[in-house]
């Protein structure tokens, strides 16, 4: 694995790294960490790597390692930087045969979101988008148990992310990561919205099996000279004939990392929350409560494989994160065997370009005072 | 106090009783529980009241406790039948001399509803509305909270109020519940949305004590043949700036009665769940979760006078029930003393008149397909 | 009804009368609430009750009741007095034909509550002791239960009453009911032990329909200057060849009114929290946690007769009591109908000897350095 | 970092490596992970080591990997063999001058764990014995909290650990887990006592940092011709004044990995619960109750400097076993950099010989019919 992005202090290449090292199978072997070359060996040698595979940007990486041999050179590229830079980087990528992890969402517009789908098609190689809740164990139980009918028909879905850290305007105090996801040009159209209203989505849409046809958000610029929203609640319709809500903020004061979702079947309903990951809720129209736990009694057998210790053990955010890793590497080291295999279930191209549509959608029908816009 | 409705078999009449008797201030002393001598009758000895205080219909019992002296007679009426028969009753009450307690929602109509207040106000009598919610000591608690600043500005609200017994279309079994609620003659213009939602929008503007300026309201009618919803989604926009959703259900299967707000504040936030009344969870920008349970430590002198009993002793839905009968006969009292006092915290004729409001413009703007109506 | 003791700010007075009243089938007719002639007809007369039924003393009171014509006297005898005024007080009812509403632990001594049993036996009179945590349908569940085998044979029984009041010597400042909880000669020989140890004991015999063979304990006195124990952890073994450990407190600091138990069988477990009442935890060797609530689904009819209201409606501890009280009314008002009823599920005389019998044990134990004393 | 035991299908095995692994600092080079060459081999070249450093037995493993290069060979070795051979495994590694890693419990009698922990202090190298709980945010935040003296001083600790996983007796089945978990030849005096008894008096004793001084035990052996416990009552009396209880149980039907403390302070108290061990729950006896998260508000230093991710992203069991790595690492890069450093904090060979203790102190009292033994 190659690393664009993920320098010293970055929160969200430090979980890659971590999740890619977890399960022994992916080893870092190189990196673009930074836009200069000092940063990127000063975080490369941190991490153990030798100065020469320290890149002092993209470009560089990408042509140095592929002229490399097979065996010794990076077989995939985790991208890491900001929203702004995800296009240029996977298309880079993946027209110099490069495997793609690449972190949500995925572009800024639809035009780069479908056209990165194209290239994925067209080249053969494999793309993963960093969605790491559908990693975790009680939402493959959820999406299982929805799948094979055990809640009905679905009728009704709330899904809520909610986040406190940007109810002050800390943007102003330098903060980086506030700074760039309250930049329109470094994180496009969506400020909450892209970043976690999707993951709320994506969410949704794993669980059900189903889509959102049409929704009607009002959005919100709570944050003192905001550009871009910091919270937002939308009704949406689904293709299945579920109707529901979704509210996301980043200035729901005290929340620290809130995304819970509730679906109502004809017979049964579910719960997830993410802070308190290794349970899922269930209730029905005829028995009490029921809650299932990771490698606890009556799972589906994909849910089984997706924990790594036993019953009562917690498991997190960082297992989930990694399982996204493990299925993407299991897919592309039976494709380095020349062996066939389905794509197994991480999210994909596909789901990235679902992301952009909801994203630009919830912006139309927010500049329309939250008219339906078809996503 | 007398009672209208709530013979054998009633919810609602057998929760007013308790919960006007848990203080040891009320005492039942007649009733028209039945649209039958016979029937009123035998439901009126089961409470061990004397057969000629058990009346056939409403009119002769308003008549006949008139014509009682001072100190036998009734001194109000509870009246807990089906929501179109509110408004009547409650005229001929008012227009009697009797004080009135009176379930929600108030009346099918604003017409009547504002007829009622202006009634209210020119006779002098007392008039409450059972929202029992308010009722309870941490509902207080939130509410005090909000008032004295402590989370400042409320910039986002979100409530919902599920229930699941509807999931299925059981008033065509005959269940005597479900039946009157889901016929658009009884029940009025609103399902759910008058049976529960109601309570949502008197819960938040209780807390926040604020209003819903306008709302998007999206209505379902999930149960086969049903002419009124029972479920929805509305999105709304607050006189105090906030905006929020709202979410009800009676098909939400499993839920029992899931009816939980959350407040977010620019420092603090809260939240409370009806079916865990006994903590309210407070989340602040710059210190750990605090939980605050009755006659626990740090609460305001008018939650600490809704308690009964030491902090640990869980009190419930007929204790919050029962706190709005004790601060409605503490006034009448007074009154009845001759003494000057300011209206206790109890719901009164403003927040029935506030109700209808809300279901009719949910119904308007659902027939808009959600656009914006002002309430 | 007629009350001994709970005058003005007596705490468990006001708690049995809210109890009995709740049900709208118990009616207070007098009471001897302290120890002057002046303060009892100061508390009767906020009561509503009228002058001459408010006696100054406890004898006076059963004399003068007695002598009144069937139909108007009190028909049983509420005892709401510190534990040293149980047994007299009790006898001196039995003996003048009244039944007796008392509460625990019943006496000081093992000869007085034996003989209070034989009284009770030989009179035909009915005994209520108001250990109130059975009269919650979540326990009542998880009694039912264990009789019908659901969960095997039991193995293991946890159990806890953790309250904190007691942690700083406030007896020192003269709050009231700290006063005479640490005073042996009103309390005897338990402090905490018999305070709320009873409590615990009368449960785990409650529910798990077995008894405490031996036991071992462990006393502590951490309030400074104090004569009876504040604190205790205590080994048992049970009839049934069940093993355990209970632990109770005054001065845990911060815990309310922290009574739990779990109980292991070879099938199945159960889990019971009295601050969140309303739901009964269970854990399965072959299926996940099912959570049973009050009306909820598939209980046992013991259990529905419990309820008041819907499910989702939480009741709490005034509901438990109640229905202690109302179990107690329906025995009696059989009884003076001339039916014959077998006993109700509400705790009886037995149980306030098992609650002595177990003080006794413990103090035993505490004295020989915890080592093992038959119950 | 060598590897001993942990071959296919092992359990702790795995948890090591993902542990090690995490943060990016730690390398597997080499192991004997079975008892003999192909199965070894077989698990090795599974975790993508090279065949010459999968070693066929401890031994060939240690004198092999000894006589490389410095740079090349293992710096430390991992044992996480079952306990009977933990002693001599260490001991070889010490003489061969290995740091060691070591599972616990450390080994099998009092004699052994104070040979090495004299090796250790004679060898200068580093023991971490991987009680991996401390790891926790939470529980270091709770360790920092009595420490400070926030808690005051401590009167009562409960402590419990309950799984289920042996109410029945699978190792009959063959299961491996089980086999050598019951068989005193592998695992010591102890058996649900050394295996999980001892976490919790290394938890209670870490958090409160002080010791038990004496204790009383009452084991039992509920698994049908079991030879060992399978569960566990016992008393305890610390140095610091405090008593309390300790349970633990292998047979606790439905209990999957429950380790729960609670201790209770003249001024606070605290409770902490592996299951969902991202919160710390305390109790103070003049504001309400307050709950801290990982990287959440008012933490200490080194418990913000033990998480990894934001807050509200859920850390748990492989996560707090890393830190524990994590900190022996950088204990030994400074030694292997020439720096001092005052060993981190990481449980050592001291916290083993207690472990050992303990087991015996509660097989010696329980033989005594629970007498108090001292520690």
């Amino acid at each position: 694995m190659g690393m664009v992005g993920g320098g010293r202090g970055s929160f969200i290449g430090d979980v890659h790294r971590k999740a890619a090292a977890l399960d022994g199978m992916i080893e870092l072997v190189c990196g673009a960490f930074s836009s200069t070359d000092a940063r990127s060996v000063a975080s490369g040698l941190e991490l153990f790597l030798p100065e020469n595979r320290c890149y002092g940007n993209f470009e560089e990486m990408i042509l140095k390692e592929k002229s490399l041999p097979p065996g010794e050179r990076m077989d995939f590229v985790a991208i890491v930087t900001p929203n702004n830079k995800h296009y240029e980087q996977a298309k880079m990528s993946l027209t110099n045969g490069f495997h793609v992890v690449c972190d949500k969402p995925m572009t800024l517009t639809i035009d780069e979101a479908q056209e990165l789908e194209q290239l994925v098609a067209s080249s053969g190689l494999l793309f993963a988008l960093t969605h790491n809740y559908p990693g975790s164990p009680m939402v493959k139980q959820a999406r299982a148990m929805v799948k094979n009918g055990e809640l009905g028909k679905i009728r009704k879905v709330q899904v809520q992310y909610l986040q406190g850290w940007l109810a002050t305007p800390i943007e102003k105090t330098g903060q980086k990561q506030a700074l760039w996801r309250v930049d329109p040009s470094q994180s496009g159209p969506g400020g909450a919205l892209g970043d976690i209203g999707t993951h709320a989505e994506n969410l949704l849409e794993y669980i059900t099996g189903s889509k959102i046809n049409e929704l009607a958000a009002d959005l919100s610029r709570f944050g003192e000279g905001r550009l871009l929203d910091d919270d937002g609640n939308i009704l949406f319709r689904m293709e299945n004939g579920a109707k529901g809500s979704l509210s996301f903020s980043q200035i729901a004061v005290g929340e620290e990392n809130n995304l819970a979702i509730r679906v109502y079947g004809e017979k049964g309903s579910l719960e997830w929350q993410q802070e308190n990951p290794n349970q899922l809720i269930t209730r029905w129209i005829d028995k009490p409560k029921l809650i299932f736990t990771p490698n606890g009694q009556q799972l589906y057998p994909e849910v089984l494989a997706a924990s790594r210790i036993p019953a009562g053990h917690p498991e997190g955010y960082l297992e989930a994160f990694a399982t996204v890793y493990k299925n993407f590497a299991l897919h592309w080291m039976a494709i380095e065997n020349g062996e066939h295999m389905e794509k197994p279930d991480y999210p994909g191209v596909k789901d990235g370009v679902r992301g952009i549509k909801f994203i630009q959608a919830a912006v139309l029908s927010n500049e329309k005072n939250a008219a339906w816009v078809k996503v």
